[in-house]
């Protein structure tokens, strides 16, 4: 009981040096944690290193499943569960608004259960969905747009994550076809040898070009705008028009998302 | 008695969970951090997100004293302070290799500190010191090299961070003149306007022509090689050669370090 007594002394030292940041679930992929922690950055108002907020990243990318891959099947374990306790640890030193820089873990079969094993264990953190950022600024930025195009994982497209929510607005959402969402993006993202996931330093040409077939695809079907949605794809296009389309990127929303509910002061007015 | 009880169970719980990992100390500079964890990730032999090795990033610039400005007597509280606290809360959720993205950091009145912090909270990291990684690589790789030219902040210069342990070991060290320091190469990391702390997302040419200015003055001086000895410059100089000096980038030595001590087996044979 003693030995219980001074660590639990020892944690108490510890919390109370602890100041509220914001907490970005890391590994997921591990390159789409660098880039959200980077926009996080790049959109807050800052001069000095002083000036910008409190992050902390939690990278346990060997512990979290692949997404998709417990979507369709494939695993059994939820990954909402090995995200619960990289949330839980981040909130045990400080974080308390937090967000997921991956697309697929927003499945409601995943995203759900992550918020109820959250609250379960009292981790009183604010989770933004990245989803609902992201059609919040589609609404508000571009209000004449009909027509949306989704580029993303198979367990997105499957799961409808982006669709769902999109078509209960009223936008109409065009998807790749089954085979060029298998074929063609899924690989894009997930090829050992071309995918983004296992050559982020020097993105892979023919990643580029199968995400460019699948524009080209979408621009056909008469796409307006189109949904960056998997944080990996963001890597390789970084224009903010690609064949007349708009590109939305999620991972921008999600950085500006964190620094508005952290500290909104901080919030650089223009888009980077 | 009872809260704490509770409080130390739960503490004990997150223990279980924690699992051996690199840390990161974030912030000094932010876009530095960025860079060391992209780069530890650049460096990892790894296919899927499951391969990548489990880090923590922890930026707390708010707290952290600019380090130049307490070198130079500008501050007085050690931002040793700040950075072990930091290094302290990563350890209490796992992180067990630790490193440093700041070369001032790095001067003994603050390193030894820290050092000295940590052991006497018992905080059992091993912690890198990326100045000596650095030197290490340039002898085993260098081994011809006796010109040793150094870019740094004016905290770094005037506490000899390299230049002591290199003349050391016989290498002769050249610096810009006082003036060029003061007024080029330290405005090129500092400056408001231009400086790459506060540019990060697109630099600014001012820098970058400042930093080629002490370049070239390096090369007159009779440099073969130059070490990007703060960790903002590698964001501005990416090249492996310029004007045919040889550029090391500490950041992705010290990366390259943290995978070794952590995880041998993942550590990418081949530079990216």
């Amino acid at each position: 009981l003693i030995v219980i007594k001074l660590k639990s002394i020892h944690f108490f030292k510890l919390s109370n040096q602890i100041k509220i940041m914001i907490g970005i679930v890391g590994g997921v992929g591990p390159f789409a944690g660098v880039d959200l922690l980077k926009k996080v950055y790049e959109n807050t108002r800052a001069g000095t290193d002083q000036d910008y907020t409190d992050v902390v990243l939690l990278s346990v990318s060997s512990s979290i499943g692949d997404r998709t891959e417990y979507l369709v099947g494939k695993i059994d374990t939820n990954p909402a569960f090995a995200i619960a306790d990289v949330i839980e640890k981040m909130y045990s030193i400080g974080a308390k608004t937090v967000g997921i820089p991956c697309n697929t873990a927003h499945s409601p079969k995943i995203f759900s259960e992550i918020e109820k094993l959250l609250k379960m264990r009292k981790v009183q953190v604010k989770l933004l969905n990245m989803i609902g950022e992201t059609i919040g600024y589609i609404s508000q930025h571009f209000p004449h747009v009909n027509q949306i195009g989704i580029l993303a994982t198979t367990g997105t497209v499957l799961n409808r994550v982006y669709s769902n929510p999109l078509e209960k607005l009223g936008f109409n959402v065009i998807h790749p076809t089954k085979l060029m969402q298998e074929n063609v993006i899924h690989p894009a993202i997930y090829d050992p040898v071309y995918g983004i996931k296992s050559t982020s330093k020097h993105i892979h040409e023919k990643a580029v070009k199968n995400l460019m077939k699948g524009m080209s695809y979408l621009r056909n079907q008469g796409a307006e705008l189109v949904i960056l949605g998997c944080t990996e794809i963001p890597l390789a296009i970084r224009e903010k028009k690609v064949m007349e389309m708009h590109t939305v990127d999620p991972t921008t929303i999600l950085a500006r998302a964190l620094i508005r509910e952290d500290a909104p002061e901080k919030l650089n007015p223009v888009l980077p």
